[in-house]
């Protein structure tokens, strides 16, 4: 266990899930029609593997008790964030996935409860269903929940379709953050990833999450809903490395008028990441890139994360808090830009 | 034009064609039959459109005289090195691919002949015919090329496959590096960017060639090849950014054997970009990121690039010289790190 310090250390992309959602997946991969290769990947590995890897993932994810609190210990996260693990709900068709996601919530309420200075908790929703997941949302924040999960692509759907904006409507309007959580890359651009093992977290998460954030960007949500809050995990999935690229190119885009969906928008691409994001480290315990990231976004904008169960190191605190940056820093990279973001406090 | 310094600059990724290639590309995309989205938008964009942007780049990529050295002095650059622009002959049927590679090689061959002390070129190849790519390597190498340049996917085929590896063979055996350069994301990849305008310089390039390189590291032809040297550009496609990521997780499949086509491998992931990758600026005049990859490659592996006539922005030499580095650092940037991998003294 790392030594005590004086901020707080609060992990802030922490999966779980109420046990019921393996016999939905179980069922899914039974029935073989779901037209999601990544999803049939992912989840045939981590329920049928009997790796070491996916035994203690199938376990951990199950426990809102007293393992869960004892690995925090161990590890020395003093409060986590918890989430529905990927996909959540995303992957059902829309009356199971609007029932489960409620259930999911109310699960997590309870958890919470029990451990109420240790935890907190992002609302699940089904976007299967815009107008029942902008009343979720409402639901889970009068509950206490801090922020929406959504796990990417709805069943290879994205939200820059207008569709989607009652929720974008409803986080505005509470103030309450969208974490952008990576899923396997949707159908029509896993393959190639997945023929040589590459649609996971090693890199297709960072693509989907990315391509999904971007055309969220690039379609003008964010000129619809000003003072939405993003936040994404692994250091931003590399879009703080593209920084000055977007804007050279969106501009030459818009310039020579190339796309009819590619209009102009009111602020520069870079605006948009730097004022309505926010980044965690999760699974990216690397002072490099994420010095980087503080560099290029500010100190304000970069969280500490773990990525619990999936990526459950104990060195790894040790190896986040070698970021050279000043004490005032490092409380706000793992303690007050999460109250902030989140409004914890 | 930037003031003199006491370097050289070379710029490494930079693109001509001969006028016939884009007769070739106007069929292709009169035809309609070729099954690459993300080719027929991009080459319907440049060869239709007439934005400053389209028109400039269809007359600077036909010239080889003095209008582009005249570019190059206005910029400051001191020398180019050449390379068929993407996705140069790997959009076409093979006979005509390996016909129309001679060509253009014989073309570049005679265009530095002109400016001797301003050119170097790389050799255009026809994956299409591996052991005619591998025969072409070597022509142009005893023609005084200085590489070969691979324009990613070939008709939507990624190099990891077995049959490519004549290619990797001439290359290595030569000790003449191979420029990895984008292409538009193969077919069963490109959908979800092309629908909001990202396919191409503005993302969907990294993520094909970075896809492309990574299969190249995961199959082991870094194994099979260990003398191989890759050039990647624009900052390594982000690699870089991913390379604790890509061991991590690299490490955690291997363990858990979840591919059957991701096998052990000799070295760390990381170790492969480390010690066989060279990245160049091009398209990224942008301080944060090129000192990034200077930190986690070391200063021997980032070259300048500047990607004319995509990009040629006459501000951007001088945006790459405010990199806080040595003067024997910025002289590794711009000459010799370039002079030691292509061999060019």
């Amino acid at each position: 266990m790392s030594e005590k310090k004086p901020y707080l250390r609060i992990a802030t992309e922490e999966a779980f899930c109420p046990a019921e959602l393996f016999d939905v997946y179980r069922k899914i991969l039974a029935d073989g029609t779901l037209d999601d290769p990544g999803f049939m990947s992912q989840w045939g590995y981590f329920l049928n593997s009997n790796s070491e890897r996916s035994v203690f993932v199938r376990d951990a994810l199950c426990s809102l008790g007293e393992d869960r609190i004892s690995n925090m210990d161990k590890a020395g996260i003093d409060q986590a964030i918890l989430a529905l693990t990927s996909p959540g709900v995303q992957c059902m068709e829309r009356s199971q996935a609007v029932e489960f996601a409620e259930m999911a919530n109310d699960y997590l309420v309870n958890g919470i409860k029990a451990y109420p200075d240790r935890y907190f908790g992002l609302t699940a929703i089904a976007p299967q269903d815009p107008d029942h997941a902008a009343k979720e949302i409402e639901r889970g924040h009068k509950l206490g929940l801090k922020g929406v999960i959504v796990n990417s692509h709805t069943l290879n759907e994205y939200m820059d379709d207008e569709k989607f904006d009652p929720i974008f409507a409803a986080a505005e309007r509470l103030n309450t953050p969208i974490y952008m959580h990576p899923g396997t890359p949707s159908k029509d651009m896993v393959r190639p990833m997945m023929s040589r093992g590459l649609d996971g977290s090693i890199y297709g998460f960072s693509v989907e999450t990315a391509v999904h954030l971007l055309r969220i960007v690039v379609s003008g949500v964010l000129d619809r809903f000003p003072k939405l809050k993003f936040v994404a995990g692994h250091c931003g999935e590399a879009i703080p490395f593209w920084l000055y690229r977007l804007d050279h190119m969106h501009a030459a885009m818009i310039k020579a008028k190339r796309y009819a969906t590619v209009q102009p928008l009111e602020r520069k691409l870079s605006d948009y990441i730097r004022d309505n994001f926010w980044i965690t480290t999760s699974g990216m315990p690397w002072p490099p890139a994420i010095e980087f990231c503080q560099r290029v976004l500010g100190m304000d904008r970069v969280l500490y994360a773990m990525d619990y169960p999936y990526q459950y190191v104990l060195e790894e605190v040790g190896f986040t808090e070698q970021v050279d940056i000043s004490p005032e820093d490092m409380k706000k990279l793992f303690q007050t830009n999460a109250e902030n973001v989140f409004n914890l406090v």
